[in-house]
């Protein structure tokens, strides 16, 4: 996948893509199928793995109008396709929703996957300039002026605390299978079972759930379907990434100003050109993390406003919002955390030119201290002359903790 | 095209696609390079159409990650292949975003194009519901619960109404085009005229910007790079039109529950049905229009941060959010019209249900009416009894207002 | 009004606030009754004016929760206190929403004015900027990078092309009075007509709509109950000055780096300063132009949302988001209009310093004019050496074009 | 606190109010001048306790916008005021941010216990409406249309997850404090520290720090300027919230539309009229809870944008936009918690309407199960005759393991 309209789309690869869908898809019938065999509710499973396959996603696409969502179209055709007597038995039991929602689940597990490995990525590479860059002395800036000194290192921690803080808010989100059948009572299933003898058809569907959800490798859970709590905590989580991410961006795009100059993105050639400038090295990541940091909270914005409505058994129309905004902030997340990972591995950090300017505007960055030493002038402090040190405070204490956090994280091995 | 996350797109056609962005692209270059070649600037135009076809799409998506936008390889694409002495005049004096900004605006324009037709569609519909249900008695609900009688006849203004506001939005969005070199002064350009030994560069090169813009139809503009209005207020108009079709929406998806039934879809074999429910005949239609609804508010809002935050001569990323933003709301707008138009065009309306609904609630939709007796008659005033009629106050004068305006829209003819 | 949570709110005086609002109600509700006395429906008008005071404020406020809206309890108090026989008359025919939208209507009136008159005074400075600084060089910069030279001047006419953009949006808003009763239809106005006597009372109460809303000074409009343009139109007009404003704001405050040191703000005592840092003179401004530029577009699109969401003859719930939010987006409009009116015509341009940077970065922003050169020269094009002056390119008579623009708008006299 | 534009806003009493900020705030400095006092920094501490009243609101307010926040006026009002010699050591080691970072986060804890309560009563009365209702049977709807039969208690079970998605979310809110001084090095304090002649001057400040925090009641922590992860996760949990509680009214909304009937909400003297028509009973609880949800996902995606902005050592203008949305978005949170709250309290349940509609609608209901038998028929199942029971597969057991949830987080007793 690529999209003209996202450069560097691809570094999605084919997470949440149409053709990803549709396999996924698959997956959660064939796993439900299995689930319904082992039961001893089907009397087979079947084979549904390519069945249909990527060349037939423009059709299925299209077909997906009539009923508003793909599944009722590719159930017709797994059917039809499906060998042996399992094959009517395709979809039994089930309805869009659960196909829609739990297919969703898994391919967004895959991003999660991705973005969690691109986060301890940045963890390390974060921790490494943290601690390398603990003395760098770096003018401070507020509001845009200069206000009192820093280290670079510990700006380094600052947006180290970020990354964790949002890799921690991505451990915590629930990837949960969705078996509910038409109104979540799975009441086709359950009749099903009953027909098919058994004494206890509740529990013998709630077995098959079960079955098909570890198969899954999903987190069991009840039927929720209309408390979207799932992607909502998950869009969330996404976008706890793309602030911190865009927050490194936006002080990368800032100090590599040339009127600055204190970081550069990693040299790569051909990268950051411009058509009519050949000079020009434009800090290009940073711009397209920011870029994606932009769009994100819009997004996640939707799947709350999506949740809000959510009534009746199925909305009309909340839940099919849901699809393109996942997969959009999905792909845009994940993109994002490749752009800010090869930022940060090569990210260029002019110590020379943060102590040049620190230094020029050293009366402007210890005016606090003059005012402090006047002020325990005033009230009698002892402390003698402002000494010659760089006035740093806590700094390296700060990053010293932020760093154990690191360590803490990395020897977690999520 | 088609979109498996968003069933119906492919109503968009080939409407803002990358294949269509590449053709309008090479069209903005193909005008700025014949107008080069006119100004007497460049020795000869050079054709560049289809010199870079959709089957490259994906390899210039991939290389677009360089310089954060697709122009650069495409510009070595197109000089590359192009023939003749113009070859190497490909985008001479051009910016990336100058290509860009006006490639987007064709690709808006022919959304626009597609909206409008579709509006007036729906103009001609909804005034056919009006006017023909002036006299159909309908119960008015307000916060849920019945109020007074109206018709659907003024319900059905009530729509027109919104639909002529936002077709009158979209009439005024202006559609021009950027050239402007690399920081608005195009300067490059102005430099190749000075070299060819123009007189007055400046004349020579504002000429060639009104012959490429006439050439491209397109609206004489000065050079407005980080003055985001064009696609601010195309935004805002394209969400005036998802905002008055979802209000119909929200009303058909109410007004066909089954416990009013006053309201249908139209009837279409296969639409509307269930995975798993074969009776269902659901209003699929409202919902894929109010999940357009529901969705483009935020993008028209990402767009306005994006105008907000667009400093320097070209900003860090602010720009690089409009792209797939203005395609996401341009598409999802023009599936959205297309909804909205067969459903008012197929709409099936209960006429006895809402008159036999009214009737029921006769007392309570006439309990404002008993409570003004009252206070007429408290007030001495003369009237006597209540009337049989049915209380509908100025609802055709409203109706018969709202249809001469629609009559005017049309006859207007834009 | 101030808001602690909103530095600068007092800016907009008592715009929007309770007050204003139960002030604006009680005149569209004597208009109205007034209206109908004329009319000949109420035999006799009263006085409403001051009855309901800014003491009642809260516990106004708070019977509101009851009916969902201040109206019902206003109009109880206005019938006790209001003198006379036509003190029972008051609200006889209108709904609350009619109270609520045509009262918000007279509140945004003013803050339309308000804005305009700043827009004015803002086109006024941006053109004497544009005028006195085109020839002011500057480095042009483009994704933070620096790109080719440009001119202060031509900065500001982009500046001034997007607020006069804004302007003329505001221009175009329509402010249209709202009286339709329960459900748009005014049934209990023209059932009162009837009782009082009138041959033809629905022309009897379409006089008195025209007539009240002709002393209220709005235009004149059909019952636009769920069609929400009125505000949609306003909120995005509003936004699209936070855009312009925000533009200038992000452009101040990166240019009053002290790395780049080219612009400051108006300096003025005790403005801009630390609580901890004397000496620091924050670009606060801009910070607070910025600062609601960043939440202006999440009010509009709540507005759209409800739009679209505006269901029945009164939604539930869609309605009642606009209040606040068409009150939040509008104060912070108007204090916005002050700030940047503030900031431009006390702006500090440091010309020497834009010159002495754009010099100091010759060899870059002539780069794209050096490649142009070295085309040419391999074009066989003429033109000899590159000439000394500052590749401008068209940018004066961009600037020229912009200031008679901005002259024919303030010529226009809106 | 109340709110014309807001109704029900007193619920929220004076939860973030103007005044109550000015309260913790000093608070804030207080712990702060305490913990110096006490770590032998400063000489005594001083009582700020009132010396700033809110009477003096307003005055504050204004003075707030030259410094852009209203810490700077603030202390030196305390400094003025306070008495003996702990009064000049007001502040000192501090800036801005902590003061009103720390102190909006304890404006949220209260905000947080408030909601949590709620979300208990909550919690109890869904279980309670959950278990009594789990042999109520309703008819299932799925876009607006009759699905398949379901139960009233299996309705509720699912608005209970939700609510306890949210509570478990807000429980998982951190409550940090912010000490940081004027970049996050507490380089003010530390010197301060060194002159009164501390051997470790860092450990006395981190010593002062962990006992200010102590003092609040707050979680210790690093400084986090610029790493906003504390006001996105609140206000991220806040809407989990309002989704939960929104949803839950939807249903509610729609349940009570006359032609539906299935609920009501609690009858209460005087509440959910209307200003013309006496006989309405609006469901106008879940109308202005409605109103919070669907305002509530653009203000948290303001946060975010705010924090993705938040370069630098402090931001220009994404720390700004923080304050009225945390207020904005806390408040409307607790008011619609209340309303939830006394809504589900109170709702009146009609099961013998469920009943007759999903009887009356029986074919349709039970249409999948025809088909399941119909299928199972042609694969050869036994299972004879359809059964009289009421299909409803596995809701009982749903509910039972909601129920049991419930209990779990009620017994857990946070």
């Amino acid at each position: 996948m690529s999209d003209l309209f996202w450069p560097g789309d691809e570094r999605a690869g084919e997470l949440v893509t149409g053709a990803a869908w549709l396999t996924a898809m698959a997956r959660v019938e064939q796993a439900w199928l299995d689930a319904l065999a082992r039961a001893g509710v089907a009397p087979a499973s079947a084979e549904l793995t390519g069945l249909v396959g990527p060349a037939e996603l423009a059709a299925v696409a299209r077909a997906a109008e009539d009923a508003g969502n793909p599944v009722p179209a590719l159930v017709a055709l797994w059917r039809e396709r499906a060998v042996g007597p399992g094959a009517p038995w395709v979809h039994r039991g089930l309805t869009s929703q659960d196909v829609i929602d739990t297919s969703l689940v898994l391919l967004l597990r895959d991003v999660v996957d991705r973005i969690r490995a691109q986060q301890r990525d940045q963890v390390g590479a974060l921790a490494a300039l943290a601690h390398t860059h603990r003395g760098t002395l770096l003018a401070g800036r507020t509001l845009t002026q200069h206000a009192v000194p820093t280290t670079f290192g510990l700006k380094a921690a600052g947006w180290l605390t970020g990354v964790l803080d949002a890799a921690e808010a991505l451990d915590r989100v629930a990837l949960p299978a969705q078996f509910g059948g038409a109104a979540g009572t799975l009441s086709a299933a359950v009749e099903l079972a009953r027909r098919r003898g058994h004494a206890d058809p509740v529990a013998a569907v709630s077995g098959a759930v079960a079955d098909a959800t570890a198969a899954l490798g999903l987190r069991p859970a009840r039927p929720w379907h209309t408390t979207r709590t799932t992607f909502t905590a998950l869009g969330d989580a996404l976008v706890a990434g793309t602030d911190a991410w865009g927050r490194i961006a936006t002080d990368v795009a800032t100090l590599s100003r040339p009127e600055i100059g204190e970081l550069a993105e990693p040299a790569v050639p051909g990268r950051g050109g411009s058509s009519t400038m050949p000079h020009k090295r434009n800090p290009v990541l940073s711009v397209l993390i920011r870029r994606a940091a932009l769009t994100a909270p819009a997004l996640a914005s939707t799947l709350h406003l999506a949740a809000a409505l959510a009534g009746d058994e199925r909305p009309d129309g909340a839940w099919h919002t849901e699809w393109p905004t996942l997969r959009d902030l999905a792909r845009r997340a994940v993109v994002a955390a490749s752009h800010t990972s090869e930022l940060l591995r090569g990210l260029e950090v002019d110590t020379a030119r943060m102590r040049a300017t620190a230094r020029a505007a050293w009366p402007l960055l210890t005016a606090e201290r003059g005012s402090v030493a006047a002020f325990a002038a005033s009230a009698g402090l002892p402390g003698g002359e402002t000494p010659e040190d760089d006035y740093l405070g806590v700094a390296d204490t700060v990053v010293a903790a932020t760093l154990a956090r690191a360590d803490a994280y990395l020897a977690a091995g999520r």
